[in-house]
């Protein structure tokens, strides 16, 4: 395998670093160092690599060959302002944060984002993982995809602009649809019901979309405009007013959207 | 097979009657008319199940065993002022209808409420639906019982007021979830992009919560209170006020659960 001997070093010790790190680890990459701000953190991660931790920028090793900065969006232009690498190849792994804020750190610099949603104690399979790359130069893209390839079937090239909107969209599609599972679980609690019965519905929901268009497999009160429904609904969140008004509001937009695809 | 000489009648032709009959079809009951306010909806089904059917309510036949109303929430009462059928079994299937609209049908009425979201060219596999068993006296109780299982493994006991939470509580997960995926789709379309690129990690999201209670598992801009994300992604969505609405809303209501879960 040529890139045995690639050495990456993981800054961010968080769940995507973690994550991808112990997928690279698995396919035989050599992952040197890893930097946390807390140590404690940087060396949990470290631990399951065998690998040496640091809390320190400065003494982040500058010998390896790839650098992935997995820390919050807003802390990658912190980062950036510090570490220098010359020509070393520099990835972000975030979803809405610019390539170009990589441009001081090396002239090989791009981005590294993997589109899936990582917690803590659920492993994730990468092969269906899409890996969204981008690049400054195509020497380093070229470089960039082959590290895709080795842990994914999946990989894209995306620009900054692309990015931002697949970011969004996730947003809307993932993390919101995750809090609206949190909203059901919440009132099944508080009437001593369990989400379990609506799990084989929620697994269903997704998998349905895997082959239609959502739009046209949309059901319940509101795309039936069943309004006794909705009402009855809306009284027994009286105790509610967020939830009322998210009811109000997606009921809403089912309609409206249901109305545009009619035109 | 005891269940083999029993003989259902439908009344209702949509997506819930469809997938039902064709259940029970399969598992060799008699489904002997389907009626429907519209003949040629009727005439559909009764092809595929080889039986009569009707529009007229005062031309079902009452001498089968089973009745099952599967009609819009609001037709049910409709049904329910005409339709008389003295001790017959005679279910609906909602979701939120009170039990009770039935009394004046038959004194052996019920609800078999199969949770699931059925959509046109969707095969559903009903082994894993929940099917909410509720009854007027033990005797229909039973006989319920029995019809649900012979079609799924997964058959509870359900009173009208906890039916009608589990129904709002499904509305939230699953018909909201699936207008998001919707918008999702609608932003990427708009930028020239596809929803498959998400669709692995709109999978992965609602695999993640079958082991997991879903606060314990969010992710995204909002729960790491990433306000640069947040404030980016209002600004691509400047362009359609409902869907930063929806945004701000959802992103707010996040926060509030993390805060709660804190306390």
């Amino acid at each position: 395998m040529k890139h045995i001997n690639k050495k990456i070093i993981f800054i961010g010790a968080g769940n995507v670093a973690t994550h991808l790190a112990l997928a690279f680890h698995k396919k035989g990459y050599i992952i040197s160092q890893v930097y946390s701000r807390r140590i404690s953190t940087a060396s949990t991660l470290a631990k399951s690599l065998k690998c040496t931790y640091t809390d320190a920028i400065s003494a982040i090793d500058t010998t390896a060959d790839i650098y992935i900065i997995a820390v919050k969006d807003d802390a990658v232009s912190e980062i950036a302002d510090t570490l220098r690498l010359k020509n070393k190849i520099v990835v972000h792994t975030s979803g809405s944060v610019p390539m170009d804020v990589l441009k001081p750190v090396s002239k090989n610099y791009g981005v590294f984002y993997p589109l899936q949603t990582f917690s803590k104690n659920k492993k994730v399979n990468f092969t269906n993982v899409p890996v969204c790359i981008e690049s400054a130069n195509a020497s380093t893209l070229e470089s960039l995809i082959s590290l895709a390839r080795s842990i994914s079937d999946n990989v894209q090239k995306i620009n900054s602009e692309q990015r931002k909107v697949i970011h969004l969209a996730a947003v809307f599609a993932c993390n919101f649809s995750n809090h609206l599972y949190a909203i059901a679980d919440n009132i099944l609690i508080a009437n001593e019901l369990s989400l379990d019965i609506l799990k084989p519905l929620i697994e269903e929901t997704a998998t349905k979309i895997m082959y239609n268009a959502p739009a046209s497999v949309q059901t319940g009160p509101a795309i039936r405009k069943d309004k006794e429904t909705i009402n009855s609904h809306l009284q027994l969140l009286q105790g509610n007013k967020e939830y009322q008004r998210l009811y109000q509001l997606l009921s809403k937009s089912i309609i409206e959207l249901d109305k545009q695809k009619k035109r």
